[in-house]
């Protein structure tokens, strides 16, 4: 129940820093140990969801607790926890600035340090998939999978983020749209100034490694 | 007094979602079995909006109860709900970036796989029309009728959107704005990818049968 | 007593529709019946507005009552009422959108129907003008008098608006950062189109004389 | 235990004005009569702090109380304390619009009147500096010391503030991101109007000496 709150209560970020409309975002997070996950309920508005609507899934997406039916992003979540062990945690959205680059298949450049610091270097973009069967999750997968971001920009769609558990998945959601908008920006009146890789480098190992309180988030 | 107060409350969606400034908005639906619709007042803020303060109108557009006086807009809402049978809801917004579409005259281009899924192409133009007679509502349902689109860029003034009911009619003006803002974003640095069409009507085809919990929205 | 309330609450549609930071912006209303005006004091946050330290000046601007100074744009408010009689309500903000344009020193094109109601016609552009003297005030004056339009862009500062009543001057700058937004973002990406002088012209003769409940606001 | 509970709370105001998201922002207030700050602590979230998890430093950046570490900036806000002893308050954010000049080294040009009163001229560039040593410190001084701008887009990363408490530095940093997003709008679509130097002089110097309660904030 407590991982059940916990990924009911995420979603209510992805509405803060406006990342979602409608009920169009996703949070889920694996349950530690076990072979299954906890996602959003298909098509229910966030007022309205509760640990007690959250529904769990097994690895292969079918439908094991919930009243309600899973996301329709079930698949893609599931393909991800089946092929990335070290995943704890899947986030999609439509935010904006990041679907923009999406919509036009364009990778977000490295030049602010804080993508260096969270992302490690540019934001990758996935293939154009559908819906439907495990094209999505494949795509996240072969995209993210050896990269160091931990945000993927699906071509014509939207973005995947990952992380040790859903909370370091939203935050990599939630950080993905702040450099995908500040990146925009920059770019409408010139070119921004690159940072060269030799200080990417550093700066990602030092965030992963120094940043934080004790326990690392 | 159901519908009055479902009515009354969307109107809140229109606000969550900037889609309206100070009164100029509005929303409604029509009561099922009657040839009656209900819809905002004139000039009424969505502060002050109440199930008691709306008003009904019959199909003509015509005051049947109400205190107040109805939207400036009803003609409009009535002439869509005359010729167009299957509509339950209709709203009207000028939301900025729907509008910048609009003032251009330039049709929103399919290139995002949720306008796939929920307009299932393209978001049309509709003509120049001046308010005072069925001129705006002619031009909606011109533009709209046979069309996959729930929603209608009405040249140099804003949005029409439309539904089986008015919750659905909300879910179109929210989700064309968020389409109309991420496409400009998009288009803003370069040209977006377009999809095929042939998956383009994969998408519409399985959002509009599959989504959501089993009772459709 | 209620002046005071009225003018202290107006300020919050300021911050609603974020059109202000931190002070920057004012709202004053004229005392029916006698040679006195009510404005925001200086440098006092939004949130601390209450129709106590509200202050009241006479029409040179001199501080009649309140432990406050007057707001720094009080000479600008005063200008505007000894010399339009008519006026009511005066409103300062630096909105973004409507800033913009007046940092470039460019009226906002009529592209809109929403303009054409509102405003009559373009947004126009008034003088550079430098606080301290009556050179701000006289620059209002000479822009709005005889104008449609109850907003006009300062040069390199920002929007004043004016209406009958308090009410209506905050109704015309939201419009304004509105309309100022829209038409902007519109041009992002070409031209918008025209809309002929005749139907602006029917569009605004229609909004000041049938629009609204029967207390016109 | 009150610039405990002033500093925490001046959070929410870069909360309120969207200059962060997640925890990346701080503020930090110099101790008064002491050589030491209060500052936020590291990786806490900004619902979550309270004057209790304010952490106290000296001016080399030790942690002297707390139960957290200290902002990851510490060594920067420390840096600035050292050297610039009327400083009294420092502000760090990643806001969206100035972090977009600061990705292009360009600095923000003085086009607005609010920019000539609040900074003097216009905003100033700071060298790309790692974070770990007291590159970035420096960077600040050297840009700032001398300078009339109480804030410095320091390349590739964000912005600093500067005043002579923490809630001059938050008015600073809010006012930063206003003017940078207000210019950068009106660059979009041309060439904003200059504001000569003697022009620009007279604004800085009647606002510095003149505006606001009695009281100077």
């Amino acid at each position: 129940m407590d991982l059940r709150k916990t990924v009911a209560d995420l979603h209510a970020e992805l509405v803060r820093y406006n990342l979602v409309v409608w009920t169009a975002g996703n949070v889920s997070g694996r349950v530690p140990g076990e072979d299954l996950f906890v996602i959003k309920p298909s098509g229910v508005s966030y007022d309205e969801l509760t640990p007690e609507n959250m529904v769990v899934c097994d690895l292969d997406g079918n439908l094991l607790e919930g009243e309600h039916s899973p996301s329709s992003d079930t698949a893609a979540h599931a393909y991800v926890y089946r092929n990335m062990p070290e995943v704890g945690g899947v986030v999609h959205t439509h935010s904006t600035y990041a679907s923009a680059w999406a919509a036009r298949g364009e990778a977000i450049p490295c030049v602010l340090t804080a993508m260096a610091d969270e992302f490690g270097g540019e934001i990758p973009v996935g293939p154009f998939a559908l819906i439907g069967d495990d094209s999505i999750g494949q795509g996240i997968v072969e995209t993210l999978k050896g990269h160091r971001s931990k945000a993927v920009l699906m071509q014509n769609h939207g973005v995947f983020s990952i992380g040790k558990d859903a909370k370091a998945a939203v935050k990599a959601a939630v950080m993905c749209e702040d450099v995908a908008r500040t990146v925009h920006v920059a770019r409408q009146l010139g070119d921004p100034l690159p940072i060269a890789q030799d200080d990417i480098d550093r700066l990602y190992d030092r965030y992963q490694n120094v940043y934080g309180q004790r326990s690392p988030r």
